[in-house]
Formats: C-alpha cells, structure tokens, sequence
C-alpha cells in the first residue's frame, strides 16, 4: 500500500463539520488542530458559518478545493451526512477522510449497511477512512492534531495505536502526568478501511517513531498482519497489549467490537512469529514502551544489581530469575577489584550491596568497576533511603555511568516516597527508567530481551515453493472424493494425499474381495491390519471392522469375510468402499500431527506427545503455517514434553527427529497449497530411531464443504479436530 | 510465650547512649520517642551528659530504676559495650531491650561469638531481646516510636514486621506519600531471640491490627511457624513477602540472613497450610494490605465490572480471568433492570458498559441494580476519562454504593493523569482502594479472595494420635538395622516397618536357603519375585540379582543357588543378608510416595505418578506433615495429573483413592513419629480399583547417622530422596 504519509503529513486539512460551539467535536478538533501547531491549509466546513476562531469558512469542500488542494478531511457531521460527503471528497481528489462520526458498524444493522456503504463510496474514489466511531490521529512532529482527545501528548518516539479510543484519550491523559511523549497518536475506531496493519507499516518506516504500541481487540486481517508486522519488528519494537485473552474477554471483546474473535493461541503464536513483543498489563505497556525509547536494547539476558540494602536486592534478584533474566556472574578481576574498593562488609558477588551507608562516590566505583565486566548486559541500581543517603548524588552517578556506557541497559528503582522522589525525576529526565518498586525495572529489561532475543532468532520464512510435491495428484484424489459426494476423505484416500506431499505412510490399499485383500497383503507383507473403509462408521473397533496382526492369507481372507459381515447392517448400498489392507508396521513413539484452522491466521500446526497421555497431557505444541519461518518446526519439537522422549529418555536410543520435523514440513505445506483442508490430523506417527525415519499410520483429513475454503473458514464454520477442537470451539465464534 | 503488650505498651523506657547531637542513632532514637508523643517515663542515658532535649538524663539503667521502673530499653551503644548493659539491664529487672546496635552476627565469628553471648546474658536475667542490628520498633496507637527511622507512620491499621530494615525504612517513606498507616512497625534485625513469629503471634492479639505484612528473608523456627501462623491467620490475614524464591535469590538471602535457606516450596508449603497469603512484589503487598484494611472479604469470586468503555473492561476481564476470579453471571432479572435503566447502546451483561457519556448517576443507577443481584461478591468500577465525564462525581456514587452495600467489596481504577487524580483522591480518602490501572485492583481482590477461601477450606490438624499404630515394632527394627551397623534398612525391613504404621506391603520375607526360600514361595503364594538383599548392591538387576515370575518350587529353588552365585563376588563377610522372597502382586496403577526433610519445616511428604513417566512429568504434589490438616492429603492427590488417572481415563474404573490417602497419611505419621528417618519412599505403590486397595511394592528407608536425627536435619546433612532430592539440594545449602 501507499504510505500514510501524505495522511500524516498532510499540507491541506479540511474539518468538515466545524462548529463555534465549544463542547462540540467539530469544533474541538478545529481548536486542536490551531492549537497543535498545524503549519498547513486549515479549513473550516460549515455552510452556516463564515468564520471560526479566525479562520474562513467554506460551505462545502467543493468550495474549500476551488481555492486551492485538500489533503485530508477530518470528518464531524452526523452520520446520515458522512457518506454523501465522503462522495463529494472523493470527487474533488481528498485522499483521506478521518472519520470521527459515530453511528456505524457498533449501533447494529443500519448502522452495518450505512458503513458497509462508506467502504464502498470511499474505495470507489480511491479516499483512504480512518475510523468511523474513533477520537482521531494526531502527528506531534508534523505538527498536527486531527482528534477530539482533550490533550496534545508530549512530542516523543513512541507511535500508539488504540482500538479503544477510551482508553487511548485516558492514556493521554496519564502520559501527561507521566512524561510519557508521543510520536502519533492513531485511534483506529471501527477500522472499516484503514486498520492496525497499515497504521504499523506506516510507523515502521516513520522516522520518528522509534516504538510501536497498540491496544486491539482483534486483527482484522491475519495474513497481511503475519507479513508486515515481521518486516516492522525487524526495524522497531512492536509492542501489542491484545485485549480478550480470556475466555470471558474475548466474549467482552468480540461483543464490542462485533468482530469474530480469533483464537487468542492463534494471536499468541501471530506475535511470537512476527517477533512482536506481546505485553500483559497496561503498566507493563507503557513501562517497556518508554524504556525502548530510551535506553539501548540489552545485549543479552545478564543483569547486574547494585544496592544499598540486601533485602530489595533479593526481591529484585528473584525477579530476574522469575522472569527468566539472569544474574549476571562477575569475572574473578571485577569481584577483587570491588573487593578492594568497597568496605569489607559490602557483598561483591552479584547483587553488590554497597551497603546502607552508602555515599555517590560509592555506588559510582561500584558502577565504574561492573560497566568494564564484559559479562554485564544491564545494569539495575537500587536505592533505599537511609540514614544519609543521596538518591540525588546517586541519580548523578548513574548517569554519568550511563552515558560512560551507553552500550548497557541501565535502570534505576529508588524505593521510597519524598525522599527519592527528585532522585527518580533526576534519572526520568535523562532518560534512564527509574520506578518506586525494583520489579517493574526487571519486567522493562525482560521486554527488552524478549525483543532482542527474538529478533536474533529470527529466521527467514519458509520457502514452500522450494518443497517438492505432487499437488496434482491431491487435487485428483479431492475430486474424486467430492465427485463421491463426501467431504471426509477414506483413511486410504487421506494416507496417499499426504504421501503425494512426502508423508512416509504405512503401505495400505482398498480391496473389494478377501481375493484382493490377500494380493495387497502379499504386496506389503505380513503382519497386516484390516479395517473397514466407510465415511460412516466412525468407531470401527466397536462394530467388529478392524482385524489386526493377520499373518497369513488365511487369516486374511477370514478376516475380509467376519468384517463384511459384521459391518453389513451398518452400510447403506453407497457405503461400499470395501476393507482397507494396511501393512502393520513395528511400534515406534507415538506422536500426533494435527491441523485446524484459526479465523485470523488460518491454518495452525500441531505437534504432541501420541498415545494415550494425549488428552491427560496437554504435550501439544502449535505454529502458524502462514509465516512459518525456518527454524519453527524445529522449535516446536522442542517446546513439547515428548522432545524428551525423543532424544532418548532412561537410555532409550534418539528418535529420527529429522524425519519428524520433515512430516511437519510437508503437512505445513499441503494444508497451505489446499484451503479446502479443514482438518488434517495424523494420530499416531511413528516414530523410529535416528536415521530410521517415521511413518504415518493414520491419516485424517476433512474438506470444507466448498473448495474455496477459506472464505467459509472466515465466517466461522470450519470446526477443527481433536486437541485444537475444544480449544478454538470454546474461544472462537462467541 | 508472653504476650509482647508489655513491650509495645511499655509504661518506661529508657534510651541506652541517647546522645545530644543530631544525625547520631542514639539522638534520633531519643527524638522519635519524643515526637511520637508517647506517654510514658522517658529516660535518656548517658554517663557523660545531664539533660538531652529537655529530659533529666541517668548515668545507667540502675541509677534510672533507683527512681522509677524501667520496663524497656532501646540500646544504641557500641557492640562492644552491649553484653554488660544487657546484663546490668536484666539484673535491675528490665524485660525487653530493642537493640539497635550492629556489629553482631551480620560482620562474621567475632560478631556471632558476641551474639551467643548476647542471648544467653538475656536469657539468664530473662530480658527479650528485638534485634540486634534492627531499626527498632513503632507503635503508632501506644504510641511510641523507639526507632531511628526517619518518619513516624501515619496510625493504621497495618502491623508490618520487615526483616530487612532498610526496606523497611524505605517503605516508611513510601507510606507517607501513599497515605497508608500502620498499626506497628517491627524492624526484626538478626532476630537473635525475639523472631517473625513472636511479632506475628503478638499482632495477632492485637486489637488495632487488622492484617499482617512481613518481609522476610527466613523463618527461623519452622514448627512454631506453623503453629502461630496457622491460628493467627483465623484471626485476620497475613501477607509473607519471603525472599528468596528463585536459587540466585536463596543464595542472596542466604549470604545476607548467615542463616541456611529451607528449600522454598516449603515455605510455599507452610504459607498454604498455615492459610498465609504470599506475595509476590513489592505493589502487591502493599495494594493487598491496605485492601484487606479498608474492605470486607469478598463472600467469593465473582465480580462485576461496571466501566465508560469498553477496552478497559475487557483488560479488566482478562485480568479477572487470568488471576482465577469469576465475571459474575448476572441475574435475568438485572439484566433487565439495567436494559431498562441504561441506554440502548449500553452493554447489560458483565462487563456493564454504561458508555462514554455516562454521567455519576448513570453510575449509580447501574450499580444500584447489580448491588441487588445475589451473584456479586465484588466490584470494580473503572473510569476512563472522555468528554463530560465526571470522576468525582462518580467517586461520590461509588462511597454511597459502598455505605449502602458494606457487604459487596468494591474496588475503583481511574484510568487517566491529571483528569482524575481527584476522583481517585475521594475514593482513597473513603476507604476505597483505586487505581490507575484496572490491574493492580483486580490483583487485590484476588488476593482477598485466596485468603478468604483459605480460611473457609482449613480444616482441623489432622490428629495423629489416633491412629493405631505398632511404634514398638518399629523402634526394635530401627535398633536391630542400628546394631548391624547401617542406617539403610534392607527391603524387608523397611516393609516391616510401613507395615507396622498400617502400609500395605507385598507380603515378603528373608531366605538364607533355597529351601527357606521356596517355603516362603509356599507361604505367600506363586509367583513371586527374588531380590539378592543387602545394602551394598545398589542395582540388583545389572549383577543378577533378581528373579521375576517364579511360579514353582524348583524355580524358586534353582533362582536362590543362581542369585547367590550371581552376587557372591560382591558381599562382603558381613553382607550376607540372605535373599528376598517378595509375592509378586498383580500390575496395578503405577504411584509414588516419598519424604524428605526440609532443614526449616521438617518432613515433607511427596505424592504422584509413578512409572517411567515420573521423571519426564514431574507429576508430584507434596506437603508438610507439620502442620497437616484434614484434607491436606485429599488434595495432595487431586493436585496431580495421576489424579486424572486415577478416579477412570477412558473409560478405566477408578482407582482405590481411599486406600491411598490412607497410605500417604500413615507414611506421614510414621516419618512423624521417627525424626531419625532421613528419607524413605514408597516405588512403585501399585493402586487397584475402587474397594481393592494399593500395595506397596518397594519401600526404602534410610536413617540418619544418629537417632537424634532432627539436629542432624538442622544442620543440613539430610540428603533427599527422589524427586526432591534434585529439589533440595538444588535449593537448599547454599
């Protein structure tokens, strides 16, 4: 897409529905839009007015355009009006509408139709809406300030993107307090055309911005989310507070937002493939927002702690530890030089307590002699007030450290009330985060690592292009299978579907005589398995369809005749799919590979433990095959307890890993080539030693009821299998 | 102990080195006494002067007594001087001595030789001693406040015992600017004599205390923890913020306290058995306790939000949700009222979202409806300020909803900077906790509601006493393992000993010839098993030492001579123990049961899954047999994933689960009764369907080297067993 800077930076604005009363929106953004500074064309629209708060006013944009171009309009009139004007906008070449009228999407049917309607005029002429129902953008290096919000943040580097405009004008408000600035300000409001996606490539490239934060509810579209969120994190922190991550909160979300909800697992692994750093609080939000914009990302995971007192120097050390940092282990020289600079009774080991009587001069050598110890990433210095301690003196030290080594993360916590009050305000004030309470510290440097680890870690994607299949043959096989008039493929039909994709399966054929089941059997070899092949019977066992370990022809021919016979009453006359004939292959670890569908982001890979731990464990590990990067089947392996098992537990040989994650691949890449594939699963795959590879035993796969499959996956229809089932059944579609 | 009233309520109190220059500890201590307003004898003393800040000063302790008793000291003298004075204090019947003083245990041997020496003089003249190394102590009610702290705290209702004091002291600061007030301040120092649990047992008397807050590094005496704990928390809550949660974080503490850290779960143990809340940050001790102060405990989980915008509400949800609280499921009937009342845009189910434009008594009517609905235990009220709203006002409706409604805990967060501050300023003014952010509210009804739920859940200690048990017969195979010189005990002998405490054990006996054998074989029943015994094969099966299946008489026999010859060219002279013949018992469900010893809370009994799995799941719950209350063992079992096995997975029929709770707890009363068993488990213990009971089918038992084993536990020599082995040691020693 176009950037929006053109939006952004608009050199002409018209507010259309600019009034003279104050308390009106349209007259709110005009004086926000003066008082912000605006250096372009300002103009009021109003055909009752001539002029407000000193500006000409034109009765239409038609007029406003006759004197000269309009950008982008900032929309405040009822909205029965809007799409008429959104026409006339169109017409005489706006390229952008902020629409801040409300009344569309959020009050029901007529209110759908009515912004159903605003997409199309607005595509029509090529105008580019922002909103409907939304409090505005704001620029504060363009200047400008297209919102109602009744504060201009503070020009700062952090782009925030809120869904909620609620809680984007509260945040503005706190921000203040805070000294928390703002490169944009962006309140998405119904996202009918522009959404979170262009609003994040358009930040990604801005160059003021150093920080992307936004506040959703719901990603409107998973796939280009998927591409453009990765290419962003890769130039700055993305950081999402994604509202519904409960069962209850997606509820509250989707009713708000009228959206259906993805399933949040699905949003889980969206951010972690992207790269984007998902944060849980509001606090946490703004504390790792404001510590990005300020301080360098850490190179690593190591911290070091130097106090004034050992018990917060505990609370912090178990933090770090809590939340996965690490303390930081001091080589012998840097402990011997603390050694020597501190009083006897100081700890020099990490924390380093300098002890409570400690002056600047103090925590200043502390700080000179850790700033060398190449095993120091991030620095975190705590104060308690005691008896003659000098936050203040301290804040100095600190920065001085600080800018000595800008190459380390430093933060401060001074805990306290007056007291360290102007020593926290020293260290804000110069960009270093400072908090009363040492963990919120510890939470920030986490994010930051969070961010720089995945970042490290990121692969490239996948290249599915690259994988050699034979799609053609699928694509005969679903024929045959809709021609059929059945959307459930037969267990033999499924098996050579995934072998078409490289699935190694167990040898199986149809037979339709107990002369054809022996030829097949002597084909594959015994021991063999026979099962009954019929879409309807869903539990074979139980009815008398599955004869195993059959290890000679005889035993074959009696087993394809007991199974006919038992099955008989329970086949109607196109039922007669005939015994499947299945080589019995040696027992390896059972594993499960499964596939189901997220609404957002299609399709999602699944990895478990197999066998009858399954649904006790929970041992399941999932991907999305859309932004798949290289380096995820390996991980997912990896996440689960069955990796474990995998590489030889109580002196078990290793299982063929690579093969496994090779079956992964090639699933990924078949439920990719082929929407149509509702569910796939394959329960159980074998799993053999190193270099004896794995094989598929049993085969599932179900189609959407029409081959474009994904359209019906969007509305919500697709059910998905087994583990992942439950899951997006009980989340999704509420 | 006595109760420490006479401490806090001191009528005389002399200040021991009171000094006449400011900055020095004896000066201030001197001061804050004065400035506090306390009403008692005050007396300063000082061998060199005659009047400090207008008190007549004493030459000593006597001279001062020769006028008047003096019940307290506060000693701010030199370490070197503290013995005497102490002893001089003691013999003039002085009962309680704060001793500020550092330079004891906290600066190595000469200091800890000092300590020693320190409480013995006051346990020979019966003086208590706080401290030393403390800040002191506070009460704001008596009042007093014979601490160098450099604040006296607003009078509350908060007793906060801090181990470390330069914490404490910075959160005296805190305080101050956060408007929270204590009952009393407890500086613990070193805890040389009076500890945690002498303050936790004196707050819980009283009557201006109504919740607990303790920082801590250790407990010092585990078993008197559980006892006071568990009766003060009946009382009113108590929040621990212990230390050391992490390894790094034990190190720390361990290295700051000199004392030996018990391995954290146990303390997580003793917090859930004792009904103590733990908390995990600094905020969050400090949200929680002034919630507990100014709220009712919620009557259960359910709370209702009631909000102006709908992102915060579903922030909030999430929160309540992830923190394992419930959205309260309105009534039809308020439902309809709040359709009936609110705008037609409103959101009526929970969250309630009254909109944007609500004015306070769009508030008040929404809250009015749901304080009539019976499935309300609690509310939170967000704000977020938008055009017209009206913080204060609704902080208005939101007291008079709380006067009407004492019964419903209600909870506020204004969203926001400046535009709010007020409206929060009226809510904290009225008792009612807000916040900022709608989180940290959330988190503090959660923390009310673990309590609360704690207290309705605790059962009565489970009574040992009364169960019928063999001790004798113990004591005899204990003294025989002793005579031979072992403290592993032989498979057979520590059956015998389980089975003496009511453990059913496979049936088993010691054959010292192939015919002994086969008439044990004869006696139990065919088949069984033969194990080589003797303590020093530890892995009988590599040297071919065990025999499975033996379903004859000549098998027994021919197994014996092939056992012994097998294993003869590793028994010593005296290894020759024989060989167990055990009846081999029918496969059941595979279970372990396990103890080890904490170094601080003594014996910690370990359940859960048994099998190859063990290792792999680390499906195990534990808890402490001090301390055990009636449904601690029913829970103990439910806590775990075998649980799911257990009561019938796929269609299995359910396991003995009686039977095993009778197991675990008879194990718990053994290793009880027998401090000298060091570790002992129960693997594999084979569980059968419901009414068949479970088996023991191996059980060790090793003792410490002296019968006097809880020392040996103290000093922490114990190893561990099992899963808690890798556990302890992990943790603990440092």
């Amino acid at each position: 897409m176009a950037s929006l800077k053109s939006l952004f930076g608009a050199e002409s604005i018209a507010v259309i529905g600019a009034s003279k009363s104050p308390g009106k929106v349209g007259h709110n953004v005009l004086k926000n839009m003066i008082e912000s500074g605006y250096r372009g064309r300002l103009v009021p629209i109003n055909p009752k007015e001539s002029e407000i708060l000193g500006l000409k006013v034109y009765p239409s944009v038609t007029a406003a355009v006759a004197d000269g171009k309009i950008e982008a309009v900032v929309v405040t009139i009822p909205a029965k009006a809007v799409v008429p004007v959104i026409e006339e906008c169109g017409r005489v070449g706006v390229r952008y509408a902020v629409v801040i009228t409300a009344g569309f999407r959020e009050v029901g049917a007529e209110g759908k139709a009515r912004e159903q309607e605003l997409v199309e005029v607005a595509r029509r002429y090529g105008v580019r809406i922002v909103g409907p129902n939304c409090l505005g953008i704001i620029d504060t290096h363009t200047p400008m300030n297209a919102s109602f919000a009744p504060l201009l943040p503070a020009r700062g580097n952090i782009a925030f993107i809120s869904q909620s405009g609620a809680f984007g004008a509260a945040i503005l408000d706190w921000a203040q307090e805070n000294n928390v600035g703002f490169s944009k300000f962006v309140s998405l409001g119904n996202k009918a055309d522009l959404n979170e996606v262009d609003f994040i490539e358009d930040a990604a490239e801005d160059e003021n911005t150093k920080v992307i934060l936004c506040y959703l509810e719901d990603i409107k579209d998973g796939q280009r989310f998927l591409e453009v969120a990765w290419a962003a994190s890769r130039k700055k922190p993305i950081l999402i507070l994604k509202a519904g991550r409960s069962e209850a909160g997606t509820r509250a979300a989707s009713s708000h937002t009228g959206a259906l909800a993805g399933n949040d697992r699905a949003y889980d692994l969206a951010f972690l493939q992207t790269g984007v750093v998902r944060v849980e609080t509001m606090q946490e939000c703004f504390d790792l927002a404001t510590s990005f914009v300020s301080q360098k990302l850490p190179r690593g995971r190591r911290v070091v702690l130097v106090s004034n007192a050992g018990g917060p120097g505990i609370i912090a050390t178990d933090a770090i530890e809590r939340m996965g940092l690490a303390m930081a282990r001091l080589e012998q020289s840097t402990v011997e030089k603390l050694r020597s600079l501190l009083p006897p009774e100081a700890a020099v080991l990490n924390p380093v307590d300098v002890l409570g009587d400690a002056p600047p001069s103090r925590y200043e050598a502390a700080l000179q002699v850790v700033g060398e110890d190449p095993n120091v990433d991030a620095v975190l210095v705590l104060v308690t007030p005691q008896a003659g301690t000098d936050p203040v003196g301290i804040a100095e030290v600190v920065k001085k450290f600080h800018a000595a080594h800008p190459e380390i993360t430093v933060m401060g916590s001074m805990v306290g009330g007056t007291l360290v009050s102007e020593g926290i305000k020293r260290l804000l004030d110069a960009g270093i985060p400072c908090f009363v309470f040492p963990e919120r510290a510890v939470a920030s440097i986490q994010g930051m690592v969070r961010y720089s680890e995945a970042q490290k870690a990121a692969g490239a994607r996948v290249n599915f292009d690259a994988i050699r299949v034979n799609r053609e043959r699928v694509e005969e096989i679903f024929r045959q299978v809709r021609a059929d008039g059945r959307t459930t493929l037969l267990g033999v039909e499924a098996a050579q579907a995934a072998a078409a994709y490289g699935v190694t399966v167990a040898p199986a054929g149809l037979a339709h005589s107990a002369e054809q089941a022996v030829t097949l059997a002597e084909e594959f070899g015994y021991p063999v398995v026979l099962k009954i092949a019929s879409p309807k019977i869903v539990h074979k066992t139980d009815v008398g369809g599955v004869r195993l370990k059959l290890d000679s022809a005889e035993k074959v021919r009696a087993a394809y005749e007991e199974i006919m016979r038992n099955c008989a009453p329970y086949l109607g006359e196109n039922d007669r799919y005939g015994v499947e004939v299945q080589k019995m292959m040696p027992a390896g670890r059972e594993l499960i590979i499964g596939m189901a569908r997220d609404p957002v982001f299609g399709p999602m890979l699944m990895f478990g433990l197999g066998g009858i731990y399954v649904n006790l464990l929970k041992d399941v590990s999932f991907r999305l095959v859309n932004g798949l990067r290289e380096g995820d089947i390996h991980n997912m392996v990896r996440e689960t307890k069955a990796y474990t098992l995998l590489k030889g537990f109580r002196g078990e040989k290793p299982a063929d890993i690579a093969a496994i994650e090779e079956m992964l691949l090639r699933v990924a890449c078949l439920v990719r080539d082929f929407p149509e594939i509702k569910e796939m699963d394959i329960n159980p795959l074998f799993a053999y030693e190193e270099g004896k590879g794995a094989v598929a035993l049993d085969v599932k796969i179900s189609l959407a009821a029409s081959p474009v499959a994904d359209e019906a996956t969007r509305n919500g229809e697709a059910g998905a299998s087994g583990q992942i089932a439950a899951e997006s059944q009980s989340r999704a579609g509420n």
